[in-house]
């Protein structure tokens, strides 16, 4: 595999000197126009052997760019605000926003090619590990972002010849560390780690480039035009795509436009179900609590899981919870029950609504990532990533690719939670449409509630059977033994209220017991 | 000053359960009326005797409203990326947005009081605290925040009894701590302390409120009353403010048309310089650097700065640089220089433009704060927290009280910065008139370059005798010992890059001599 970067190029200097004015005003210009356009962030990873390079090229690329859109990353060990994370949450936390170029060293491939050559993980654990990477990966891709990944190469004996100039310059031996001539003798070992590495990892969305890295001239001019080359290619892709949008979109039939258009009264009152059975068809409606009942499991359940929360921060277990149900379904009145029982300190309620221009300017999942709470808190989300494969799908907003592929991402970031001890809890409240349409009523005779029923509340109802299809494959595709849903018959509050309570209560007496049996 | 909070008030449950109904409704209605104004947050302060409820009136505070659009934050220990800042970095990387509330328990108050009261500070430092606290209090009353503080009070006796009381409870014990017990025995060093710092803390902008807090009941109430009705007042100001505003605006002759709507070929070319002697003035415009001199120098420079560097990282020595200067002034070629002498590792770039949405929702120095640096980095700022005093004054996108009390701001927030033994190092890249109109030209006679001359650069000209006087205000109001102006004389290039340089060179030099010598 690396037969071709042990070749000894070079690039003369007087060459260099020729190249680099013209490629340092192409890199200027592709930031510009990659600034200009704004719709995807560029990701470049270095890795390879030690002393061929990587920090080197880092540094020219920074001095030949533009340093204000560009920013360089480098991983040691977490601080103790990471560890408190999944293991990715410090690479979201920094991936530059769209329009601008990230540089990372030592980034998500450096620990699972360490733990394998120093037997640390098995081959079976390695290979677990580079599936989450091209996960990782994949993800970004599908959101827009450029990947380039280079490996810097040098033959064992250039590396060792490396490391003792290094050594003898004053100015640059503490370069080289003992770890480095250690892992100078795993070689061989690191060269095969590495190989399985490129092999799985080189996908169609981030490749690898193998770059040859005895000779700085050669190996960051070459990784520079790859930089160039690449970012041109994906400007002209996204041209190219809007042009063919632009095609296919005129040859469309005009849309009629909606015969509703003068506002109906009735509108939004009679609602049409879905003609097949969803998971909701099952749900018993009539589900109901007393007054008594309700008052008595309430204070009894919240003070359970008072008591819990407690264990459970002492512990460092996080929770998430995720609220989603129709409008009126009782979202919050649930929420405010839950937080009764907690201690203010411990929680952050996150309420889900049009994203922040940051936020705008990352992948779709960035914005949840963020609020990941710190060990032994919880954050509740009321709505949440959901809304990609509910409202943003039901009205379009995402496109049919970005909501499928939505299950496979989710999936994969709730994967990450769970193997981070957090715990996830997730509530669908379902009311049915009579139900709501009371609640709209009640709402709309209540002076000080009417602010909270507006005009898309009716529109939302007039695509009850598309919502509840949503919800259905919603189930389908996330409810995972990690991770499961929880439907909740809420056309009674109190019921509710309870069944969440009571949810939450068993969920955190299970975690709890879980954590205790396994700790030495 | 306790005497008043010891009258043993109460809350009888009848008259609680009458009134809490009402005061939710009223609490909602003021948080939805705040949120819809969006021009400031509310920040609650909750200080005062152990046991006297503050957590419990948080938590009831959390229930009684939207949870939405409120947050708690308690502060223990801080995280190793807190550590890695100024004191305050953590408080305001916590500040709600405008339109949202927060509450925070055990903040800016909790580690002065508990220092003096312990013996580990004097009165002196202890003032020093105090002063620091009324400084970022007033920063953020005068940016709009309405700050609210609460002292819990207990006398001893009904103390040591609320104590008991828990340790009695099986499910609550654990809330009483045997540090609770060791300060209920110094309760009179604290009410001593508490005193004082009530005293010195109580500002117009930002008052305590002394609550009796042995009934729940009473002081949760109390502090919601309280609540309501400040944000109310504040609701009322804004509207009496803007209204009496747009009198004044009405009753103004209006503006004259600015003259010259005709674009003018030869607009801004002719220059007025200001009529009194400046901080420039005594530049000399001449300064001038061969090439051979330049190159020599700016290499031995660069290889003395990279090892400086390297030794301030591993000393966890933090540097702010921050780059000013009029349009051509050659910031961004400065920065060039200096990047290329640093690890690409250790520093961040970050240019300041617009705000982003979030930034906007929090005070002016919010989004400067946010980018300190962690132990050992660097942030280099193009244009910074001075475009108050600079572009925001003369163009009068800020008022004249916004950027005549930003000098004390940023006064203080570079103290802090000092305080934390943060190198900051400010440059001011001065051209003239004359070399400015060159630049101009010639980036208007390359191709590749037209791009970075804009119209704003031709207005900006016009009003040079503005800028020079701001710019002139700005260094003798912020050029403090702790951090200096380097004005560098930047009609050549060249001469200009040796500066920055040298200007560094010598001030890591001297932090690391300093750092090194008063290490234990």
């Amino acid at each position: 595999m690396f037969e071709t970067a042990e070749l000894g190029r070079t690039l003369a200097s007087e060459e260099y000197k020729k190249i680099v004015p013209e490629l340092r005003q192409e890199l200027l210009e592709v930031q510009r126009q990659l600034l200009n356009n704004g719709s995807f962030q560029v990701i470049l990873i270095f890795a390879g052997v030690d002393g061929a390079g990587k920090s080197e090229i880092v540094n020219l690329l920074n001095s030949w760019m533009d340093p204000r859109w560009l920013v360089t990353h480098a991983y040691g060990p977490p601080s103790d605000e990471e560890s408190e994370r999944p293991e990715y949450w410090r690479y979201w936390r920094d991936l530059p926003p769209k329009g601008q170029i990230g540089l990372l060293l030592s980034t998500w491939y450096s620990r699972p090619i360490l733990d394998y050559v120093y037997g640390e993980h098995n081959l079976a654990n390695f290979d677990k590990r580079l599936d989450r990477i091209t996960g990782m990966e994949k993800g970004l891709a599908d959101n827009g972002a450029l990947i380039l990944k280079f490996w810097l190469h040098l033959d064992k004996a250039s590396q060792q010849q490396r490391f003792q100039s290094l050594e003898q310059d004053p100015l640059n031996a503490w370069r080289v560390t003992e770890e480095d001539w250690k892992h100078w003798e795993l070689y061989d070992g690191f060269m095969g780690a590495a190989e399985h590495c490129i092999r799985k990892t080189s996908t169609g969305e981030a490749p690898w480039h193998i770059v040859e890295g005895g000779d700085l001239k050669y190996s960051a001019v070459t990784v520079a035009r790859t930089l160039c080359d690449s970012i041109r290619l994906q400007l002209e892709r996204i041209k190219h795509e809007a042009e063919l949008a632009a095609v296919a979109k005129s040859r469309l039939q005009p849309q009629p436009q909606d015969s509703e258009t003068a506002t109906d009264q009735d509108r939004g009152r009679e609602v049409v179900r879905p003609s097949v059975p969803t998971v909701l068809s099952n749900l018993d409606n009539d589900l109901r609590l007393s007054k008594e009942e309700y008052q008595q499991q309430l204070s009894t359940l919240q003070g359970e899981i008072n008591q819990l929360q407690h264990q459970a921060h002492e512990s460092n277990i996080s929770t998430l919870l995720v609220f989603e149900g129709a409008d009126a379904a009782g979202k919050g009145g649930a929420i405010r029950r839950v937080i009764s029982a907690l201690d203010a300190k411990h929680y952050k309620v996150v309420p889900i609504a049009a994203p922040t221009d940051e936020e705008r300017a990352q992948p779709y999942l960035w914005r949840f990532w963020r609020h990941l709470p710190r060990a032994g808190r919880l954050t509740i989300f009321d709505r949440s990533w959901y809304g990609r494969v509910l409202v943003e799908r039901v009205e379009g907003f995402a496109t049919e690719q970005e909501w499928r592929r939505a299950y496979r991402e989710i999936n994969d970031f709730e994967e990450q939670l769970a193997e981070h001890d957090i715990l996830v809890i997730k509530y669908w409240l379902h009311i049915t449409p009579e139900e709501q349409l009371d609640r709209f009523d009640a709402r709309a005779a209540t002076p000080y509630k009417q602010w909270k029923l507006t005009e898309e509340d009716w529109r939302n109802r007039e695509k009850w059977a598309d919502y509840e299809l949503a919800v259905n494959d919603m189930v389908e595709r996330t409810s995972t033994s990690l991770a499961p849903w929880t439907l909740v018959e809420a056309n009674d509050k109190r019921f509710a209220r309870v069944k969440v309570l009571q949810t939450l209560r068993d969920r955190l007496q299970q975690k709890l017991s879980k954590t205790i049996h396994s700790d030495p």
